[in-house]
């Protein structure tokens, strides 16, 4: 049993049962739900947390690509992580997320699949710059923009590319910028990041000022930072960025990139949406 | 037996035997050989081609995630592809490819996540358009640029970015385009696509003008164009264009484009890459 005062909502929704090495039972919150089922970020953070509790993990996320096959649905779900092949410095893992279908059979609505390396020091340079902008005390916290409990749980403090105030098809851009936060604050940590990776309002509905149906189908989240960049970063400001690169018969993609406010890059993402119309 | 004197190499590389249904062996072959194993391009087209193949089969590629888990060694490989989850229009694939290791057990090399797709007119716009560069033919092909077999497979014009061609840390960006189409010609589709995908040189010797040991962890690509605009494609020049956004603590990630000669985006794509030192 988990105090509700005191535990963090991320900590909660990622509360997991080991029922047997590998094989995790958690359940959806309420904190971090969407529209018609848990926010994506979340599903993908739980996925992540599965590898991370596993007794056999071997070092830190590097990558992780996480599948919405179908509707997670509210209640309890099983994730297996399954950690398919072990080299000395890397490990590779396939994970599934699986809930009771109508019929009572068990029905998969998540796959994933991820890397995890011991890292060491090497040469290295950032090839993409944090973009120029004013510190996040110069910008206001927005208003939950949709109907979605899970905006509740960011401060999010746009800085370009903001939530359409009008539906009247007058986009020309894809490209958003927002400083961001954990609410309650939150020291940072790989399941978070993970998170906070698809945490960007559909490219779509900004490019075209139109809101349509979408839905994520892959997320794809490089890990840039280790262990003691994360700690560094606490739980500060992200400046986070995503745009999209082509909209073209019923999906898109979208980039994006996570920077702490010392400009050190932490993780970049890539995405392949549905959209209808 | 296939008849070696008129099939396309690629074609001879993605000859799967179903030995049962989602269950098919295939092996590497010479042509699309790299210096310690196959190109990681071809791995990932003939996982592609085993979901192709499979009799479960709904829509066209829309992504594809392959994690290079350990080496392929020369000689058979057992991929195993299996359609998790199938939508009304939409449907995710989990894959395996397996190999005996040195006490004949089978060992997991490459694991792969895919999504297909029953496609629909929609709304489109491309945010990423082609570069303005002169046609291939302004272009020379490139001899190999390092002694790999795979090379040889692919007709290259480099345009910008090029191989470096001394290794004297004197390197300052991590862009290279390019024109490229098969040797010998061939029409494309979504399996040569998913190769092309990977046929960038490291771009860590070129940013450093330095010649580490590198090694693809997992890419992820998304497929823009569908069966008539590949077909329209047919054996004409790609215009491929890749970047790095950071390299740090032995990874480095990979974004990279990939467009038909009239300019219209067929796959994006974006990989992260071990390397030492």
């Amino acid at each position: 049993m988990t105090n509700q005062a005191t535990i963090h909502p991320l900590d909660d929704a990622m509360a997991l049962q080991a029922r047997e090495p590998g094989v995790y039972t958690g359940r959806t919150t309420q904190a971090y739900w969407n529209m018609v089922g848990p926010f994506g970020g979340i599903t993908a953070a739980a996925m992540l947390e599965a590898v991370l509790k596993h007794p056999q993990l071997l070092g830190d996320p590097i990558s992780l690509t996480v599948n919405f096959a179908g509707a997670v649905t509210e209640g309890e779900f099983t994730i297996r992580a399954n950690p398919v092949r072990t080299n000395r410095s890397t490990q590779h893992w396939m994970l599934t997320l699986e809930q009771a279908g109508p019929d009572g059979e068990m029905v998969v609505a998540t796959t994933a699949t991820a890397m995890t390396a011991l890292r060491r020091e090497t040469w290295g340079v950032s090839d993409v710059k944090m973009p120029v902008a004013p510190g996040p005390e110069n910008f206001e916290r927005a208003e939950p923009i949709f109907r979605a409990q899970w905006l509740s749980a960011y401060d999010m403090r746009p800085v370009s590319g903001n939530f359409p105030s009008v539906w009247d098809d007058s986009g020309d851009t894809s490209l958003s910028q927002l400083w961001v936060r954990d609410v309650p604050e939150r020291p940072l940590d790989f399941v978070s990041l993970a998170a906070a990776s698809d945490l960007f309002f559909p490219r779509i509905w900004l490019r075209r000022a139109r809101r349509v149906p979408i839905g994520t189908v892959s997320i794809t989240t490089y890990f840039h930072a280790n262990r003691e960049q994360l700690a560094q970063t606490g739980s500060g400001f992200l400046f986070a960025q995503a745009s999209a690169q082509e909209f073209r018969n019923g999906f898109f993609d979208q980039t994006a990139q996570l920077w702490n406010a010392d400009g050190l890059m932490l993780a970049t993402s890539s995405q392949i949406v549905y959209y209808k119309e």
